[in-house]
């Protein structure tokens, strides 16, 4: 059993700033620093660290990629089937004031480059019984879903940032949705719904019955016919 | 005669948003955009074009600096006193939002690493006689003033953007201020200043007598004993 994150890749750009630019103003910042991020990659970390071998697939700008390939290839991921292309890769312009607060600016970059031949590629050499854990970063989602049950992969999917692009996948072919509260409230498109009655909606979903709980930091693992399972997720 | 330009070198990076992120927000740019700038680089640009053989020292970033440096050579600027250095080109994050109007982050990097040893190394290949031109966005830039001073350069200055390292700078040593009204006000300490009084004002300045003028788009030139002359800039 092989398990493939197809996944997002994104550098963090945190500048330091007195107070939020605002319209028609032009602010310095005295000091800059790049964190590696994405849902993908940490996600990705997180399985390495707990001693998973994981292939991570994914798109990388060539000029400012090495830094994201390298957070991989450190933890033992394998970045085999990640692609560099000619433009920038994802990233996040992090403004953070004195007061330690932060507004984000995102740009999907080369996750949003992922087409449909680099996935067939990619998913020829996994097959049944391999895992394929999935987010909400990269383009063509719908298609990877597709693809990977198609080739009877097992496939996780944490829907976040949940948008319309969640809404054009073919849930009922996943196995198991990785959620938080708000999270499931938005699939269920239950919102202000307490943590009891998504539970009582989710449990509803065929095959849920008995795999729905949520954690202490609000995760929940939706399985299908899976036993409960619950945790924290990085990201 | 050469002509020195020792100036900044600047990426602008615009993103397309529905509106200026805010304090706690994400928010997503479906496109962004990258284009030259940085005073330093515009003017240089602008000599090219004009025909003049100009020589463009600064610094970039070894990773993000191509851009630039071809910027300059495709004009045919010289810059063979561009240094590449293991950080991050100077940048400016511009969100554009649907109206038009935006806001602008800027990020010195390179620009703000350049140090004494390396103006020195520049500036001994250029001599009396030669034209020093400078704005205020690279590091040192009082340093640059004494030692083409030293050799006896003619010192051109744009003190824009002005803040309190234009008051470090010797500014006698400077022939040529290049100002707009704005900017003519700050140096003078003199807010909220008509334009008849600016130039009362400019021309009680020993050696400028008789060349202080504001051109259609607000530009003067203020030159030591120099003929009067007006015109515009492009940054």
């Amino acid at each position: 059993m092989k398990v493939l994150n197809f996944g997002s890749l994104n550098l963090d750009y945190v500048y330091d700033v007195d107070h939020f630019v605002r319209e028609g103003e032009t602010i310095s910042s005295a000091d800059m620093n790049v964190f590696c991020g994405g849902k993908g990659l940490n996600q990705s970390v997180a399985l390495a660290k707990a001693g998973v071998k994981v292939y991570h697939a994914g798109a990388v700008g060539s000029a400012d990629g090495a830094m994201l390939l390298e957070a991989l290839s450190n933890v033992g991921a394998d970045i085999s089937y990640i692609k560099r292309y000619d433009m920038s890769s994802g990233h996040a312009i992090i403004q953070k004031n004195r007061a330690g607060n932060n507004c984000i600016l995102l740009y999907g970059g080369a996750n949003q480059n992922i087409g449909i031949d680099f996935i067939k590629e990619v998913l020829k050499d996994f097959d049944k019984g391999d895992i394929l854990l999935l987010q909400n970063e990269v383009s063509n989602l719908s298609f990877i879903i597709d693809e990977g049950y198609k080739r009877g992969m097992s496939i996780v999917l944490n829907p976040s940032p949940i948008n319309e692009k969640i809404f054009e996948c073919d849930l009922e072919k996943v196995e198991y949705l990785i959620l938080n509260e708000i999270e499931a409230a938005d699939i269920l498109g239950a919102s202000d719904t307490g943590e009891d009655e998504l539970i009582e909606k989710l449990t509803k979903i065929p095959g849920n019955e008995d795999s729905v709980d949520f954690g202490r930091e609000g995760l929940c693992i939706c399985g299908q016919d899976s036993e409960d399972k619950t945790g924290n997720i990085q990201d």
